[in-house]
């Protein structure tokens, strides 16, 4: 049986060992995927753009209608505490945030009782390290991205399923990551991920369907410092083919290069100069703690 | 706080009180979504149609790449072990697997440890039973069915997020339930409910993007044997503006009429001579025991 790494986990303002760190089996966040979260991590002792983080979370609760009892400003220290209390600098973060429970488990969000979760995890990559270097071989999925007009990608959901579908879908080509399209046939997401492309030295990203990613949102401001144009629009898989650089971002990993999509080669077959210019702006962006807050237990009063 | 109201649980092969059935918060059944559902009932002290729902399970599971160390015969004795330990003759019942926890909390299903739970709680409907007699009042909604090329609605996920925001819309406008679009616009499905019309003494219902609801398919077959010819096709929401009849069908619940769509009467505005037909030979097969497995100690071995 497989156990998670041992951690503190805070549970509905409680803070619990991670092996009584449960939720109920008629917690609708399970049964119905009712519910969202936010994933941030901290680098340096810093936690990067909390504040972006939480007001993401607070656009996702609000999104699928669903008022939690615990103000943002007192999620903001439990997040800290969390980190704090396991002693980690560099941290995975995650807050959940379910529709809970209710008298009866059936289908109606009606009268539940919502549960909050957070907790810390020493920094984890979605990617393996070993494969970053390189650059990952991705695969575009037969399966798309959920269409905004069933359940907006820009709410960060429960509702993953799409995405695992996608990996395993990958996984089973001898791939190491998917590149999903939207329901109209634009490159969106990788799971967990947004897509950047790079073309004539412009770094492009799709517009629509996606996650308003932070680490897309902090490469994207990057790139604006460093004077690389970037554009922000439909993205068809076409680029894919044609594009100098493929990478990935996201809050689990940072810049991931992809040098191989469907076993053609992207650009030279490495990662590229631009992918490398941004990843060094980005850790250095870590290392100075700019837009981080500080992990002290002074900070939760 | 809301308690779920306590009965015995299965869970990973044991029996526990409601209160202690719990998963981790590191299930990947609760953080993606990553897991699938059945919902069976009993009546009479019979579980209806118990294979038909449990190969139902096998393709959800066959479905997303889910592989439980339990047998379906052996989750076949635990269903109705379950059903019996709460006493229930008449009940409602879920059957729940999630790909389970890893040794790290990322979205990536390998190395997973699976979890299965099991729990009966006395028959539960979906609507509101003081509603029932004289038909819902339904929405067409602005939320769409997650499509077949995201997530394939035969699929029982735990991403029901998509048909909760859907009720919500529903009733933030002051009706009952909602009836769902697919990704084209076809007439699709409620929340928890495959849809069914009446026109010029024919019963329609919808071909695609839905889930194979077995309560649709006895309605079939009963009407088979009643003689009502029926179509299963696509179907246009303005056929909804022009029925005779609509009604919904679901394990929770079984046949429930809806009488006014988007505030518009269907038909006379009560519900209808088919529905009612359809009912008392649904009620009728109930009583009979046919398709049922009985309740028993003994059939557990």
């Amino acid at each position: 049986m497989t156990e998670p790494v041992r951690s503190v986990v805070y549970v509905n303002g409680k803070y619990r060992p991670s092996e009584e760190a449960t939720i109920s089996v008629f917690d609708h966040g399970l049964l119905y995927g009712d519910g969202v979260f936010d994933t941030m991590f901290a680098s340096y002792g810093y936690i990067f753009k909390i504040d972006q983080h939480l007001a993401r979370f607070a656009r996702s609760l609000r999104a699928i209608r669903l008022e939690i009892p615990t103000p943002i400003a007192d999620l903001r220290r439990a997040v800290i505490d969390t980190v704090a209390r396991n002693g980690l600098n560099n941290a995975y973060i995650k807050v959940v945030a379910t529709r809970g429970i209710s008298a009866e488990p059936l289908l109606d969000p009606r009268g539940c009782t919502p549960t909050v979760i957070i907790f810390a995890r020493p920094y984890l990559s979605l990617a393996d390290p070993a494969k970053v270097s390189t650059g990952l071989h991705a695969k575009v999925t037969s399966i798309r991205r959920v269409g905004m007009q069933a359940l907006d990608p820009r709410i960060k959901s429960l509702n993953y399923l799409n995405l695992v579908l996608a990996r395993m879908e990958a996984y089973a080509a001898g791939c190491d990551e998917a590149l999903l399209l939207d329901d109209h046939g634009y490159v969106c997401e990788a799971p967990g991920y947004n897509v950047f492309l790079v073309r004539e030295g412009h770094v492009v990203t799709p517009a629509y369907s996606i996650l308003e990613g932070i680490t897309r949102e902090t490469v994207l401001e990057l790139s604006a410092e460093l004077d690389i144009p970037s554009e922000i629009r439909a993205v068809s898989p076409y680029e894919l083919a044609v594009a100098d650089e493929v990478f990935l971002t996201s809050t689990a990993g940072g810049l991931v290069p992809i040098t191989r999509v469907d076993g053609q080669a992207v650009g030279s077959g490495k990662p590229g100069p631009i992918f490398s210019q941004l990843t060094r702006a980005y850790d250095a962006l870590q290392e100075s703690g700019r837009f981080g807050t500080q992990i002290t237990r002074a900070a939760i009063g």
